[in-house]
């Protein structure tokens, strides 16, 4: 089962209020990378999995894809979602990522942000998504970067001469961590940048582009706070697309 | 000018009593890993980049590739490989990596190991490589991983509950770094495996693998000093293959 803590009315709360929710896309400060990456929207048939409030779904349309269907596994984000949304191209429903009950090759794109580490079995997801993506489909996400997901006690610390380091171990240590985020005890996987790179080649994904995002000299400039992560990126960002010809 | 500390003569001696100079490929911890990395050696035209004292080479060969060119920018170290072969299908010469000047799709298979991070421009490199391969040609290599390139003070701490951490910041300020290794002031290029795998993708290869190497437990029970290794991963190992129908 799932870790649903979205649906707890105090996390919900303190999600609702960070950047990402209040302004959506562009409140994220790794989307201008990320849509870089995407190939475009025109015509497409988009899957948008772990939807949030919804903000990639209607921007999907906007930019002229054919249809959306998004998935939520939390019911508060689903209602945030509808409520923002007034588009009967989207289709927003309820489901855990790992059993979508959708049809085969019905979808152009699949896209999920900062969501696939919650999983805990990333082949049995992609084996899954590659059944609903058409040959060339594209497959495109972020995570939160492995180097941030791997520590047992994850944080900076300053260092005798005031160099600020992250306290890196654990790298090649896979699996379950527990954070306190927004709320007390969230459950992460943690898995390598080789780990998600060769499960998409071994289920038929090739590689088009990885990005270890990090604030550009103008974003640090408008947001001083972010000039740390520099230091270590926070986030992962992987575009993937399906070969035509396996099987 | 690339840095040819190699011909010193104090870095020269020790570097030959690295486990990896004594013992060849099997003195190399990462060899197990990167040898499932290769194609199949029969027939092939092999080119071993700073090869050393030429173990690869000689593996290649007896593997049954068809023949191999080494090159490596020091003398000493070409002439302590031409004494360990005997094999007149393997020639050896003196070029600087970035300067081969080789003909067109004259080569199978490129292997580097632990250089790519003295190259300043990868992406020169990249566009020569390129040249010399045969179409679907394989350019498999390992470097220092990022994580351990990055530090500005690279070196592990002991955290007051002592848990042992490495010092990672600088992740994403690319560039030069000098380290003392055998010898003070060695100067190598710091990249991030993102501009490492869309390098190779903007000159036309497919990414085929990437192992963020670590110990396996009976490396460990062997070689228990290479414990801590599993906290960040040492070495970084890709395999990339030209794609048929690049220009």
């Amino acid at each position: 089962m799932p870790q649903n803590i979205f649906d707890d009315p105090n996390f919900f709360q303190g999600y609702s209020q960070l950047r990402r929710s209040r302004q959506g896309l562009t409140g994220a400060p790794e989307w201008q990378v990320l849509q870089k990456m995407l190939p475009p929207m025109h015509g497409l048939r988009v899957l948008d999995l772990a939807c949030g409030f919804g903000a990639f779904s209607r921007w999907a349309r906007e930019q002229g894809a054919r249809r959306v269907v998004a998935v939520d596994l939390s019911e508060k984000m689903l209602n945030e979602a509808r409520t923002r949304t007034s588009d009967t191209s989207v289709a927003y429903y309820l489901a855990e990522m790992e059993n979508l009950g959708l049809a085969d090759a019905s979808f152009d794109l699949i896209y999920t942000a900062l969501a696939l580490h919650y999983i805990q079995d990333l082949g049995a997801l992609c084996a899954a998504l590659k059944q609903i993506l058409t040959p060339h489909g594209h497959f495109i996400f972020s995570i939160e970067h492995p180097i941030y997901t791997a520590p047992s006690h994850p944080g900076w610390q300053t260092m005798p001469d005031g160099t600020k380091i992250w306290a890196l171990d654990a790298y090649l240590l896979e699996g379950r961590r527990v954070t306190d985020w927004i709320a007390p005890g969230v459950v992460k996987y943690h898995r390598t940048i080789g780990t998600y790179l060769n499960t998409l080649l071994e289920h038929g994904f090739r590689i088009l582009r990885l990005e270890e995002w990090g604030p550009n000299a103008e974003q640090i400039e408008a947001n001083p706070e972010w000039a740390d992560e520099v230091q270590r990126p926070p986030f992962l960002l992987i575009a993937a697309q399906l070969e035509a010809a396996t099987g």
